[in-house]
């Protein structure tokens, strides 16, 4: 039978279950990539699964988002990951060498194999033909430990692209007109094949863009074939032989079908406060703007700086503006330099901050009260760039730079007439710097096994979990809508993160961004409570710590019309159970403190899909995707206690 | 008569008092700076003040310190001091612009004239043979009003340098002798004069270097010659007809005299928690390192960073330190790319930050609990880098570059055999990069007074304090013991900073480094309180929150055995009385929660130096250095009431 990459991927990788949309199925894992918000907590968890030595074939931990260090707290955990990924056999790159997934790009990335890392945006190495997930931090700590990932089979959403993109119009507007047409729930369920003729004029890192921000879409991954774009990539990274090559095969289908006319698209903005609001720049246009901020996963390029220099160079910045620039990692600070582009940056006015997240993650470089930030970021969730009242907006380098001239939301085809500018594409090097010093090698067992794990006053060991009462008869905290964002649930930031090795503290701020006495009322619910919500619930980042913080403090389930992926994975693995339900009308019924009754709950869960519920007095019909080992799971108060003694 | 250049400088600007050292003397000021950290209080009392346009010859505003933006507030202030400074016909240098007193330096800086700064190293311009001084707030908003500035005319102490510097041993070592020699108050009423044929090797940038750390002599200023020196940096920076020669006449004499031998000096280090507690590197080397930082006002020039990326260029840094780089300005940065510098620096594994103070003000790069971190930079109180249990270093960029090679604190010295190192002596270029976008020039006056001031949600007003009491009968607070910094009495760093422009909130953190109740207790005590001290009480930085906040939680005396100038300064602009013990062994009877009673307060204090406490029932004998001026201001409630009808 002809093949998709997607399924191809799949098909090579499937040790449990068959390829029908929907169904579980158990992928074996080649990579894992972890960053410091999380990573910490991957660590403990291979430490309370008594883990000698990591099982998979190549495992990074990361440094990128935790660079701020206000206190001691941030430079603990780098010490504590150092010392971990030491003990556990694990690359590790050092704080202010690089984002993620660019730098694994640059450094691991192989086509035909997977990839699954506890950061939404694991999703990016899609672009050299990798099936590259996204999950929570115990997934990845059970992949680093051996196991296989269990996900639900996806759709393959085969999106043809013809064309050639016109001037001052790139990759990342071609993501954002994916965003204009399915919002950030289109993706769900599916995987995101790009293929056609249109492919021909993007590079690998401009696939990497548009693979990146699939975690905007929901999907579980995106994907692109392995041509001679990543031939072109790897060669230039100087890994040519770590290419092989991975097509559709001739006639292969796909499950849903797209197609976008490179040649019809025109610059795209996302307005304030999600990803999905997207519009033409030029109906934004004049929009008063007091920063630009160049940088992060989404735009993590050579080439994504370079044009912002070349639109730069020999002006002024205007003075209304802070323009911010984030160099993705050290290599491509290295060849920024030798391209003459950061000196054109720096005269032009740009602040040029250390290579990482930064403001992406809310660490530093948050606006001003009210006023406009462009960025060539992800996300663009309430309040994620740290400021109370904020007005984040998602665009192209392009978009950005034109911006930073003007000091107003401007369409950069416009800069042709008004500072006589051709647009610039510039030359990229054969040969990409290489500055590996930071990121360094596993250490040979018989030294690991010496490396004791370094843990500052801040790192506590993990809670155990109780399992999931049989009887549950507990209040209603919380009601909730559409949408609601891990951001929202667990907001990151530099106030919050800091204690991401700490529960009980971190705990302490679930929620906060949408009812700021949740912590205090969950005391006054000494068995529990649950939380209902509307679509899409748990959109956003794969931060664990959005269901261990709730978790803690007594949530024992989550009602809701529909989850998001990742967070619904993260619910299970600690054992809040995920219902949904049958009737999205119901939702309006329910009230806080309604009391929640669901008797005889482990029969319930195990003999079928529908359960029924008594919230409030009125009975409600539930039902739930679990599959038979995520309900052994959820029961036994989640992964780690089910998994602890086989390990 | 034969005057030295610190005597023609004073002489010149002489507006009030006699050139009589202990004798409050009045000097007229032609050039003010304010930091971000400082400046929105000073821009505040401006406004307080009804004034319409700054009367010195040149004002700026300088925004270094608070660059990290982790939420809206400091951009918030950003906005606020940009439209403060065009309101005011300020110059503005915008965030990530570069550190104030290298940039003042190189934009401003102009032999023969007076400077005062909000900031205590602003005594760096001392380079240049100008008299700059650092000074509390008010007294710039008052400079900035037209008034002169008022101190005690100081005694003039002439250090000698003869010899050459070994290599491996640079400007910060002289420095670092002089402390080595006299510690944190050897400074103290004094103007430190560098004079002697050691001067010759020294470079405008290399006196830089000394004059700043002045601050931490507690010198009222420090003061180089304007000579050739001088003259080749003016060129260097393309203003060399700003030039005037200022040296000492022949036979010049001073108050007091110092000799150093550059060529008996070794590598020198600060150890934690004072830069006082010097000892010869060789004696601190072996002790593991994990943080190195280069930058900041205290070895802010071109070949400070140049001399490490040397020392580093074709090496990998210790994988156990985080090296990090804080170019001290856009200009330095653009000269450290074009001298290739930077690209050594990136490929050593350095960090590379954005321009401004950073680390050296508590704003990021906080080390690791318990792990030392060497600095380049002039102060290392404790807690002052952001972390519980610091251990942070202060040492040439030499010594910084060779415990980022080995991991460990190492005599610079031992490289040349360890690792095949000649000391290496950049070349700097005839011309220094210019970069002054940037650095925004002030509004034509007809503009200026249409501007709005720009008030984010937690700018507020100034409160108003009320004249001190004629009879104070109030309790004792707190009894503290010698040196105590205005790091302990108001402590800096991102969590208290944001609050600079909020008084009622900053205020809660007064004290909360030595006494986590102050704050508390201070609300059992609705009269007022006093606290007590040792000697050279409010050492330190200049910032006026270590009054303001304490006064406006009723702090109304501070009985000390001697006190650091710029605070005893800040405590009587803000109404604050200081008073002295006559025997310092009085200080060792009195407890916390003792009643004083002053009776006849203002008379006392109009009447002479004199005056007698009862503290816990004991007469105590006190004193006091205020000027008939100061004890007006006192007793009026500060500066601000007694000035604003005459504006």
């Amino acid at each position: 039978m002809a093949r998709n990459v997607a399924q191809k991927l799949i098909a090579n990788h499937l040790v449990e279950g068959v390829m029908e949309p929907g169904t579980e199925i158990g992928l074996s894992v080649d990579q894992t990539l972890t960053q410091d918000a999380t990573g910490t907590m991957v660590m403990l968890e291979l430490e309370s699964l008594g883990l000698d030595r990591v099982r998979t074939e190549l495992s990074v931990q990361y440094v990128d988002h935790n660079l701020l260090q206000t206190d001691e707290k941030n430079p603990d955990d780098h010490a504590f990951l150092q010392s971990a990924a030491e003990r556990f056999g694990v690359w590790f790159s050092k704080a202010g060498n690089g984002v993620s997934h660019p730098v694994h790009q640059a450094h691991f990335g192989r086509p035909g194999t997977t990839l699954i890392g506890s950061d939404s945006h694991t999703c990016a190495a899609g672009a050299l033909g990798m099936l590259a997930v996204g999950v929570g931090g115990l997934e990845v700590a059970m992949a680093m430990a051996g196991q296989p990932l269990y996900v639900a089979m996806p759709q393959v959403w085969g999106v043809e692209l013809t064309g050639e993109l016109p001037d001052w119009v790139s990759a990342k507007d071609v993501v954002l007109e994916m965003l204009r047409r399915h919002g950030v729930t289109g993706g769900v369920g599916r995987v995101i094949e790009y293929h056609g003729p249109g492919l021909e004029q993007l590079t690998a890192m401009d696939r990497h863009v548009i693979a990146n921000m699939g975690a905007e879409l929901g999907a579980t991954a995106s994907v692109f074939p392995a041509d001679d774009a990543a031939l072109d990539y790897l060669e230039a990274v100087g890994r040519s032989k770590d290419f092989t090559r991975l097509v559709a095969d001739e006639g292969a289908e796909y499950d849903l079908t797209e197609h976008i006319d490179l040649s019809g698209l025109e610059p795209l903005i996302a307005m304030p406060s999600s990803p999905g609001n997207v519009v033409p720049v030029a109906e934004a246009a004049g929009e008063e703007v007091s920063q630009v901020v160049v940088g992060s996963s989404a735009n993590p390029g050579l080439r994504d700086f370079a044009v912002v220099a070349e639109i730069l160079q020999g002006r002024q910045s205007h003075s209304g503006v802070s323009v911010d620039i984030n160099p993705t990692s050290r290599e491509v600070l290295a060849d920024l330099i030798s391209g003459g582009w950061l000196t054109s940056l720096v005269a032009s006015g740009a602040r040029i901050h250390q290579s990482g997240c930064l403001g992406c993650i809310g660490m530093g470089q948050a606006p001003a009260t009210g006023r406009s930030s462009l960025r060539t970021m992800p996300r663009n969730f309430p309040g994620r760039s740290g400021s109370e009242e904020d007005s984040v907006w998602l665009c192209s380098p392009e978009t950005a730079a034109a911006a930073a001239l003007t000091g107003r939301i401007t369409d950069p085809r416009t800069l042709t007439e008004s500072h006589d500018l051709t647009y610039p594409r510039p030359t990229m090097p054969d040969r990409y710097s290489t500055v590996a010093g930071m990121l360094e090698e596993p250490l040979p067992p018989e030294e690991a096994e010496r490396v004791e794990l370094v843990k500052g006053p801040n790192i506590s060991t993990l809670p155990q979990f109780d399992p999931v009462e049989d009887d549950l008869s507990v209040p209603v905290l919380l009601v909730m809508g559409d949408d609601v964002s891990t951001d929202e649930i667990m907001p990151a930031g530099s106030r919050v993160l800091p204690f991401r090795s700490n529960i009980p503290k971190i705990s302490q701020f679930s929620f906060s961004r949408i009812d700021g006495s949740y912590a205090q009322r969950t005391k006054g619910a000494e068995h529990g409570h649950v939380v209902l919500a509307g679509e899409n619930y748990g959109q956003g980042s794969s931060r664990e710590h959005a269901v261990i913080g709730p978790r803690y403090l007594g949530l024992r389930a989550v009602i809701a019309v529909s989850f998001a992926r990742i967070h619904w994975q993260n619910l299970t693995n600690f054992g809040i159970v995920p219902l949904e339900l049958d009737d999205p009308e119901d939702l309006q019924a329910v009230s806080v403190d309604d009391e929640v009754v669901l008797e005889g709950l482990h029969d319930a869960l195990r003999s079928g899909r529908g359960l029924t519920a008594t919230i409030g007095g009125r009975e409600v019909g539930l039902h739930h995707t679990l599959s038979d080992r995520q309900v052994d799971m959820v029961l036994a108060g989640g992964r780690i206690p089910l998994t602890a003694q086989s390990i």
